[in-house]
């Protein structure tokens, strides 16, 4: 499998022009070779070359999980002692004789601290963006991955199921919060999950990003849980929003709207669709309600091994989908100081249409007073 | 607080001869401002400006997160749309006067991504590495981050001790980590672990890095558990080995002697000592048992907000240690193929002397078939 990834990778550097790609520890990376690395002080990176085995830069007590690689591959281990890193970077690059090469990178997984190494390693190299390409590649599942995010949801789905009979009136929003992620584990997510649940009430929900505090679940709050569990790899990423005893017409109807605008956005998408139709299809139901301004994000992401990659499904993007693409759809009402409203799910293109990896009731349920 | 780190910061700058300071979504950020970014695919950034009011340039989504902000800054913030992005760095540049300064960064944390924008917003800027300034302030932990560190690691052994409770001849690396990240969870960590447990038994255990697998406890076995809670943004990470039924004279030899290397490691620090002192001591212990070779690491690594951070605990390494440093003492034996032994301690520097955060029994428990 990563051997044909690979010669996918390299078809693709020489139509682009590229000679080589340089890749740290990160996501692509793990794509290409099956191999997990922390992103931490001591520097791993890939020289990816077409026509020459694949070059591993990385420290001496990492070497034990080449063990698993069945693919050709040359590794340069190096020290604990820093001083000794460039002149194991230069070897590295003089292997394959990257001085004065064309070499891709990732700035947004680069850092400074790979790159360095890297320009002097490769004199005379030039550097240049190569995302492009990867996402090209990685945007497209296969029937493994889409397994793979299949299961992340369900595992998901299962644990909000679970952690919601824990759900009481005057709870913390970080005890729900701890529930969930109990939960998740329980039900198989890896531990390292996508990312830290977001369990948002009343004015917090307001905040897109906000982060579980201490407040109480009050009578009258909505209750916004951004979850998501992590499997062989892939990450899934939902949303659910919830009342909290009695709540407000108004809020009840912002809840409406968003459940239909995540509907329509949903429905939007299939091959050949861009996806700024996706976000335009769920946001006009938004400004038609007339609460344009409200809804003050894009309308998804893709997901996978990243939990934010490509496509994304934003108002000014012209990419246009395939079948095979996986984003989240999830258009959302933030009124400041009051509640907010969001609802997520999870989308395959299939080659007729859009599958929804994710099927948790979309409707406002309301958490009781015990 | 943060306006006295702020303050001290800026002395620094000044000190080192920079103008300014440019950091990304990450620790430090979060330690000079108080502000929690995930790192992702829009940037954050923080230009701090001696003279100047700190300027944070972030997305529009995240804006809510200023509410909390009690001292001077000024934000600058983008749309979703990425083309916009350029200008609101340039902004956010020209509103201090950023054209041809001497500009600080961490490589370690900054990616080309906000690299790329900082050139082009900072004109003519030249771009060096600062983390030393940074370090040096962070290194050094106040009354509260200490509270917290001792929290995270209480947190930790009350988790390890009832995850114990599990543990039996038979079960799976995997199920093992699992439960210890629920444990960890019950008792009071944050979601956002430092790290993923490390669950490694017999030979997977010889990889110092290994991810907990779905291999079996084998009676016999060495087992590795390397664990460590979240309390307040600081981190914790210890490791103990444990026996699995009988195991071999061997072993248990080997875990001897890395306990009598990991009490060396912590006997030797003090203010004024050097890094290496540390690293020596340990590591003399293991070269005279004539296991020099298989202990392929450093004894330790600075931690705090990150788990590894300043001061590195290297052979190499010439730094002074001072009181309110904190940095792990973990040596090891890994003998390829057959089982591995890690002991950790995580250790504050006081006045006059040293005191071990950590009091988890380093004698080889075993676990016993039920």
């Amino acid at each position: 499998m990563f051997l044909k990834r690979q010669q996918r990778l390299a078809h693709l550097i020489q139509e682009k022009h590229f000679d080589a790609l340089a890749l740290n520890a990160g996501p692509s990376l793990t794509y290409f070779t099956g191999l997990h690395f922390h992103l931490m002080e001591r520097p791993v990176v890939l020289l990816f070359m077409p026509g020459n085995e694949p070059v591993l830069i990385l420290p001496e007590l990492e070497r034990a999980k080449l063990d698993q690689v069945t693919y050709p591959l040359k590794s340069f281990v190096y020290p604990e002692n820093p001083a000794q890193w460039p002149n194991v970077f230069s070897q590295a690059s003089q292997s394959i004789e990257l001085t004065g090469k064309n070499i891709g990178v990732e700035p947004q997984q680069l850092r400074l601290l790979e790159y360095n190494y890297l320009t002097s390693a490769a004199e005379k190299g030039s550097f240049s963006d190569a995302s492009g390409l990867i996402t090209s590649l990685r945007a497209v599942k296969d029937s493994s991955e889409v397994q793979y995010m299949k299961k992340a949801v369900q595992i998901a789905q299962k644990a909000l199921k679970d952690a919601l009979k824990q759900a009481r009136i005057g709870m913390a929003e970080q005890e729900l919060a701890n529930e969930l992620v109990i939960q998740l584990l329980k039900h198989g997510s890896e531990p390292h999950l996508p990312f830290s649940p977001i369990v948002s009430a009343g004015p917090n929900g307001a905040n897109p990003h906000a982060q579980p505090s201490k407040r109480k679940l009050e009578v009258g709050d909505l209750l916004i849980v951004d979850w998501g569990a992590s499997y062989n790899g892939y990450a899934s990423d939902l949303t659910r929003t919830f009342g909290v005893g009695k709540v407000d017409e108004k809020y009840q109807h912002i809840h409406h709207i968003v459940h239909q605008a995540n509907a329509a956005g949903r429905e939007a998408a299939r091959p050949g669709a861009a996806c700024e139709d996706i976000d335009k299809a769920a946001r006009t139901v938004i400004e038609d309600a007339g609460y344009g301004p409200f809804f003050c994000h894009r309308t998804g992401h893709g997901i996978g091994m990243e939990c934010h990659e490509e496509p994304y499904i934003r108002g000014d993007n012209q990419q246009i989908l395939q079948a095979g693409m996986t984003f989240t759809v999830e258009p959302g009402i933030y009124l400041p100081g009051e509640n907010g409203v969001r609802i997520e799910d999870d989308v395959l293109i299939v080659k007729d249409g859009v599958e929804s990896l994710s099927d948790f009731p979309r409707e406002m349920h309301v958490i009781e007073e015990i």
